[in-house]
C-alpha cells in the first residue's frame, strides 16, 4: 500500500488537556505584555536569561521544600527514556539560581547585583478538580548578590511599573518577613509550642506539616486549620534585630517612593527557600468578578544559591502570572489595535499574480506590510479582501498595466488615484506612500 | 531539626545533556534576531500562533510518518501521571495544523491564505553519539487554504528576506518536487522496481525503508545504498501535467522574483507530510568552517490538515533552526552594541540611596535606564562601576544635596557639570538630558 493513501484516514486529535494555543488575536496582547515588560526591565538593567523547560526533578524537589505543594503534589514529573527522573519547570526560580551558580555568575566579572528577568512557559500536574492551566506562563525577575533592603524595595518598585506600564492600576501591595535563620528558628519553636497541644484537632496535612515545617500551617485552608491559626503567634514578634532592621528599612524606602503597602505577618508564601522580605501584589478587577486575586508575588532567598553549591549570595525575585495578568490588561484597556495594512495589490490575471508578488517585495523592503491574492479570486473580492485588511492604498494591476508596466494605486479613503511606474513603485515606495497616504491625511 | 539549616548542605547541580543556558550577552542576539523576524512577518502579514511544548505521541507519530527518523528515533516522548503517552514537540507543523483544524480556523471567517508564525522551544531525545542539543529553538511559518504556486514563492521569498534583515546572506536555494498522490504512487512503483533486485545489497534500515517508504533510501547517508542511489529513477520523470504545471510556475515565479535556484531532485526532506515544492536554503559561513549546512527547509503539506480531521485545505511553510541562525548572525554581522547607561546615580550615605531610588524611578518613567548602588560601595567604587557601565550622566548624592535637595549632575564625556533641584530632576529629566547628552553630542 502506497503510504500516501494515509491522508484518507481521518483522525480527530486535540491540545493536551491543561494546555492552551494562543492565536494571533491573542498572541497581539501578549506580545505587546512582553515588549512593554522588556522596556522596564531595561530601564532597570535587569537582562533576559533563558534556561531549559525541563530539569531533574531534584532541583525543583529541594528548592521548592519538601513539604509544598508544588514538590508533593503538582509537579509535571516523569521518567526520560535514559531513565531520569525530569520534570518540566514549575516556576522559574530554581533553574535560574541553577544557571547563576552552574555559570559561576557570582564571579567578580558580572557587576553585582546580577539582574536578570525570563518569560516562559511553567508547568503543573494538576489535580483533576482544579481548574489551573498545566501549562501555564510567568514573567520573573531575580536579583543577586545584595543584602541591601533597598534592592527589596527596588524589585517591588520594578514590579508595579511593569503592572502600570501595561495599564493595571488599583494595585495592593502586602508585604512580610520571615526573618533570618535565627529569626526562624525561633518562630519554628513558637509555633510548634502553640500547635502541639492541638495536634489531634488538625487537619492530616496540617500534623505533618507540624514536623516538617509549622510555617506552612499558616498557609492551610483547611477550617479545622484556620481555628487555631488565626490566635497563632506573630513572626514579627520573634525577629532578630538584625531582620527587625531589614524590615523597617524595607518600610522607609516603600514610604519614601509612596508606595502604599500593609504588613500582612500571616503571609507565609508558597516556596520554603525565601527569608526576610516577601511580598504579593493583588488587584480586584472586573476581569475576577471583582475579588481580589494575587498577580505578582516574590520575595528574597538569601540561602538559595549556597543550598545549589554556589558560594553564599543573597537573592530577591518576583513573579508573575502571564494568563492571570493578561485578562487584566484586557480588561484594563483596549487591545492596541491591529495595524492597518497598508498596500493591498490586486491582480487580475496570473502573469499580473507575478508581477504582484515582485512589487510585493520591494513595497516590503521599504519597510511596508503588503497583501495579495493567492486565491484565484475575481477583482471583486480582492477588493472586498483589501477593504476587510483596511488597506491604505490598493494597487491594481491587469492587461493595461502589465503592457504599459504602470501601477494605479488608489487611496482608499479619498479615491484619489495616480499612476505609477513599476519602477518608481519598486524604488521609490517612500514618497509615493507619503504623497497618497501622509499627505491625504494632513488635508 | 528546623528545615532551615537545609542550607548548609551543598548540592551541585546540572542542566540537563543537551540543553543550554543562555545569557543577557546572548540573549540580546537572540530577542535581535526575534524582533527582526517578527517584523519581516508583519510585512507579509503573518500573525503568531502559541502552541503547546507538548501534544499526545500519536499527534507527531502520525505527522510525522512511521519511518521518519523524528519518530523512530529521536521523540522526546514520555508518559505523564496519568500514563498518556506524550511528546515534547519535535518540531512545529504538526501543533500548529491540530490548533488549526481544532480552532477551526478553515472557517470562512478566518481569511485566506491563513498565515501564522511560531518560534519557541523544540526536543529530541538524541541518541548519544550525536553532538545535538535536546532543547533547541525553531522560528517557523505555515501558510493554509491556497494552493497557489505563487505562495509557494512568497514563503520561499519570505524566508530568503528573513535571513536577508538578520545579516546572513550567501544563500543557495535548492527545490525539488515531490508531485501530487499520482506522482508519487508512480514513482514509488519506479523506486520498488529500481531497488528490489538490490534489496539483499542494502542497508537493514533501507531493506525496511523499501516496504514502507522507498522514498526515504533515497536520504540515506549509508554508502551501501549510496552505490544505488546515484542511479536512481527521477522523480521529476514521474510528475503529472498538474504536478509539473505547479512546479514551472514556481520556478517562473522565482525567476521573476531574481531569486537563484538549483531543482535537486534527490531532495526528500525528513518528513513523510510534503508534496508539490519542497525546498532548503544553505549557506557556508565560517561559523561551520566553511562547509554548506541548511539554514531553513520547508514545503507544501497539502493533506495534512485533511489527515488531522480537518477539510481538505492545502499548506506550505518553513523552518528555521535557531541555533544555527543565531551562529550565523554572529559570524555575519557585529552584535548590537549594548545600549549605554544613561543614568547611574552615586549615593554617599543611606539616607542618598532612598533618594537615589527615588530619583531613579522617576527618570526610568520618563524613559531613560538607570542604575545605582546596592552593594553599599565607596564613592570611588561606585565611579568605576559607573564607568564600566557607559554611564552617560552620573548623578551624585551627598549630606549637601540632601540638605539643599540639589542633584550634582555631570555627563562623563565632557565633564560638564551641573546643579538641578530634585524636582526639576523628577518632573523634567528630558530636558535636563537633551541640554547636557544631545546637545553635548552636537558641539
Amino acid at each position: 500500500m502506497p503510504f500516501y493513501t494515509e491522508r484518507k484516514i481521518r483522525l480527530k486529535y486535540q491540545k493536551p488537556k491543561g494546555t492552551a494555543d494562543v492565536l494571533p488575536d491573542t498572541s497581539r496582547l501578549w506580545d505587546y505584555v512582553e515588549t512593554k515588560s522588556r522596556q522596564i526591565f531595561d530601564r532597570y538593567r535587569f537582562g533576559e536569561i533563558r534556561v531549559p523547560m525541563f530539569e531533574s526533578y531534584d532541583l525543583y524537589a529541594r528548592s521548592s521544600g519538601d513539604t509544598s505543594d508544588i514538590v508533593t503534589k503538582e509537579m509535571y514529573d516523569f521518567h526520560d527514556k535514559g531513565d531520569r527522573h525530569m520534570a518540566l519547570r514549575p516556576e522559574g526560580t530554581a533553574g535560574v539560581v541553577r544557571a547563576f551558580v552552574e555559570n559561576k555568575l557570582y564571579g567578580p566579572e558580572y557587576p553585582k547585583p546580577y539582574r536578570v528577568y525570563y518569560m516562559g512557559p511553567m508547568f503543573r500536574y494538576e489535580r483533576p478538580q482544579s481548574g489551573r492551566q498545566r501549562e501555564f506562563h510567568q514573567i520573573g525577575v531575580e536579583a543577586f548578590g545584595s543584602e541591601s533592603p533597598l534592592l527589596d524595595t527596588e524589585v517591588i518598585q520594578l514590579g508595579v511599573d511593569l503592572l502600570h506600564a501595561v495599564g493595571v492600576h488599583d494595585l495592593r501591595l502586602a508585604i512580610n518577613t520571615l526573618g533570618d535563620p535565627a529569626t526562624r528558628d525561633a518562630y519554628h519553636q513558637a509555633l510548634v509550642d502553640y500547635f502541639a497541644p492541638h495536634r489531634a484537632e488538625l487537619s492530616e496535612d496540617s500534623q505533618i506539616r507540624l514536623e516538617k515545617n509549622p510555617l506552612r500551617i499558616l498557609d492551610s485552608k483547611d477550617p479545622r486549620d484556620k481555628v487555631f491559626v488565626k490566635d497563632a503567634p506573630s513572626i514579627l514578634d520573634y525577629l532578630t534585630p538584625a531582620a527587625q532592621n531589614h524590615f523597617a528599612a524595607v518600610k522607609t524606602a516603600l514610604d519614601g517612593l509612596n508606595i502604599d503597602y500593609t504588613v500582612d505577618p500571616t503571609m507565609v508564601r508558597g516556596l520554603d527557600y525565601y527569608n526576610h522580605t516577601i511580598f504579593e501584589i493583588m488587584t480586584s478587577s472586573p476581569a475576577f468578578g471583582n475579588k481580589e486575586l494575587t498577580v505578582l508575588a516574590g520575595g528574597r532567598y538569601d540561602g538559595l544559591v549556597e543550598q545549589f553549591g554556589g558560594p553564599a549570595t543573597p537573592g530577591v525575585g518576583f513573579g508573575i502570572g502571564l494568563e492571570r495578568l493578561i485578562l487584566l490588561v484586557q480588561q484594563a484597556q483596549q487591545l492596541p489595535p491591529a495595524p492597518d495594512l497598508n498596500v493591498y495589490i490586486v491582480s487580475l490575471n496570473d502573469q499580473a499574480g507575478e508581477e504582484a508578488l515582485r512589487l510585493a517585495h520591494a513595497i516590503r523592503n521599504a519597510g511596508f506590510t503588503v497583501d495579495m491574492d493567492f486565491m484565484a479570486r475575481k477583482a471583486k473580492g480582492q477588493f472586498k479582501t483589501a477593504n476587510r485588511e483596511n488597506a491604505q492604498l490598493v494597487i491594481t494591476l491587469g492587461e493595461d498595466e502589465l503592457a504599459n508596466q504602470v501601477a494605479s494605486i488608489k487611496q482608499m479613503a479619498t479615491g484619489k488615484q495616480q499612476q505609477v511606474p513599476f519602477n518608481t513603485v519598486e524604488n521609490n515606495f517612500q514618497s509615493i506612500y507619503q504623497h497618497l497616504v501622509e499627505e491625504g491625511e494632513q488635508e
